[in-house]
């Protein structure tokens, strides 16, 4: 039997508990049990949301999320400012565009952040902004975005605050209230440990004015209709029930660990990968200041084809990470350590990184990688 | 332990085989691996949609495939037409005019399904139609629309003909090319007694030049993205995983036991069903020129309300069956005979619902239900 190890930036490893809770026999939604069940998922999602903001459940992947965001914040011709910092900055960009709203764009070099002061120019410069979007972990450059320093410039502002959290939210710290980000979108996929397909967007009080207001044509992704059945609580359409009902075993296991320790957990587990790939010689691709601990990604020598080293790990060794995107292909790889994961797995991914390192050329001691990332993990 | 027995409109009941396959170790989407589960997947889909169209696999209930259709085919202004003989009816209706189209309302009394010559009547009144939407099973009232007849009237036209067939694709015959149902939007968890949040659409060469012509507003919707990666298979966005692996095994099913014998399959359970309520001397709510073999809707005697005879099967007995909406709210009750059912499970169904109405002081023999629908499966 080949290994299935999933050291990618979604879908992310579901633990064994999770999948049972997956196989279970379906109930119906419009039930006091699943009602229970859809009650427990949201009270868990305000925990790892940090936040006492209302948070709407939609059936969809997190791109379903983002655009339930703009299509609620935003109508045709309005403006707003948008990061594009990587692949997933660049789709909030297109989202505003579906929309016909106008979106000043701040563009960043790939493998840096966007900094609160370039926000606070960009309102400056254009005041009637309605909405700040930004990307909590960018997922194509590893990069983490400050949303404190950005939530404390926009919320002196009319604009609201809206973060892509897809893949970061439970994973690194990202405090929803304090940080005064009025617009959040996650997913189940992610830190969240289930399969894709669900979506969540929380709302501030600021927002949900937003969202009363704009006239964008909306059914599905419809917020308002969400904000009127919340408290039953209850979706305006038919659930994805079996991930729901996965969820509340999988927010009950934040709850019982602590956001803290789980944070601490995903720092070390980086912190390991990126001691790795420097003993092996290879630099990281992402700048010092803004690394993330979702994912780390790792510049691949220009003689070796990173697209060949993720293909060899996957096809033959059944461990997947993900390569670059756009034009980062072939260029870096990038492993993911978050999701059902210890050290021990990311041993082994390093460990096939390392056989796969071999046999494509570059030169280097083997076990090099290995023993720096024990030596973060046996502190 | 409490019986868990949906004889639901959706969800259906799973069987235990794709419980088992849902509860899998999740793979990622952007390998050689799922693309050949999205292969089998859309070729199966093809067999039991009886089409060589597109089908585009969306993540999202089937209310997201409905407002893929409207928001693909229609721009703001276009006229349309819809039928308002149920509940789904009426969300055609809302979702045009969500994207600001107009539609003509074509009105039909709760219980009947609309003509053909209706159809024809209203394109002739309004001949720059861009689309006609129906309903093929109309959950709320059991019934079933002649597709066929109105694909006939349609295909004279520059229209096309959507079909909300969410309840009904894989229970009854649903000719999608030989009828010329250039759009057919279906859901995972119906016929395909899988859970929630996978929603398909297909889209005839008709349709799809109506699509490239649509100025209305999408992203995570838009079926020119699908279109485009349709063939690779691929998705725009991460589908939904889990669901579609499982999806492999249902529509192999369905490949398996053949399309003509599960239509037969579900007729017989239907057959029994109305049998069991004239035996106990119960009308069924649905005119008899429309019944449909998806569920049947079971008038309940003015003195007793409906709501109780739902509320006491479910949550003393374990037995989901539905109550009426809307104006039909108490005043009857919904038994489905789709998904992963067998007779035995339709036998206690009725024993469960004699039961009930013994307490509720209705007046019949005890076994007059069970008795008639056995009348039938032992025929």
């Amino acid at each position: 039997m080949k290994r299935n190890l999933l050291l990618t930036p979604g879908p992310t490893q579901i633990p064994p508990e999770l999948c049972a809770a997956l196989g279970k026999p379906i109930i119906h939604h419009r039930t006091p049990q699943f009602q229970q069940a859809l009650k427990d998922a949201i009270t868990g999602l305000k925990y790892v949301y940090q936040t006492t903001n209302d948070i709407y459940i939609l059936a969809g992947s997190g791109t379903a999320g983002m655009e339930a965001a703009v299509c609620n914040l935003l109508s045709a011709g309005d403006k707003a400012i948008t990061v594009e910092a990587g692949k997933f900055g660049e789709r909030w960009t297109e989202l505003c565009k579906a929309y016909g709203a106008d979106p000043q764009v701040i563009e960043v070099e790939w493998g840096k952040a966007v900094q609160a002061e370039q926000i606070k120019d960009a309102l400056k410069k254009q005041p009637e902004t309605k909405a700040v979007f930004i990307t909590l972990n960018e997922t194509s450059t590893a990069v983490l975005t400050d949303v404190k320093a950005i939530g404390a410039v926009v919320r002196e502002t009319n604009a609201v605050l809206v973060v892509d959290a897809v893949s970061g939210l439970g994973v690194v710290d990202l405090q929803t209230d304090n940080w005064h980000a009025d617009v959040v979108v996650a997913a189940s996929h992610k830190g969240f440990m289930l399969p894709p397909g669900v979506a969540f967007v929380s709302a501030s009080p600021k927002a949900i004015k937003q969202i009363n207001a704009s006239t964008s044509p909306r059914y599905y992704f419809d917020l308002r209709k969400a904000k009127k059945v919340v408290d039953k609580p209850d979706t305006p359409f038919t659930p994805a029930i079996g991930i729901i009902v996965a969820l509340v075993d999988s927010v009950k296991f934040f709850q019982e660990k602590g956001l803290e320790n789980i944070f601490h957990h995903y720092a070390r587990l980086a912190e390991g990968v990126r001691a790795a790939a420097r003993g092996l010689g290879l630099s990281i691709f992402t700048d010092e200041s803004c690394l993330s601990n979702v994912l780390t990604a790792i510049n691949i020598p220009g003689e070796i084809d990173g697209t060949k080293i993720v293909k060899l790990m996957r096809d033959t060794y059944g461990i997947s990470v993900a390569g670059g995107q756009a034009q980062l292909k072939g260029k870096i790889i990038r492993i993911a350590h978050m999701g059902a994961l210890d050290e021990f797995d990311l041993l082994t991914g390093i460990c096939c990184l390392e056989k796969v390192l071999k046999v494509s050329g570059y030169s280097f001691k083997l076990g090099a990688g290995v023993s720096a990332a024990q030596e973060i993990y046996n502190k």
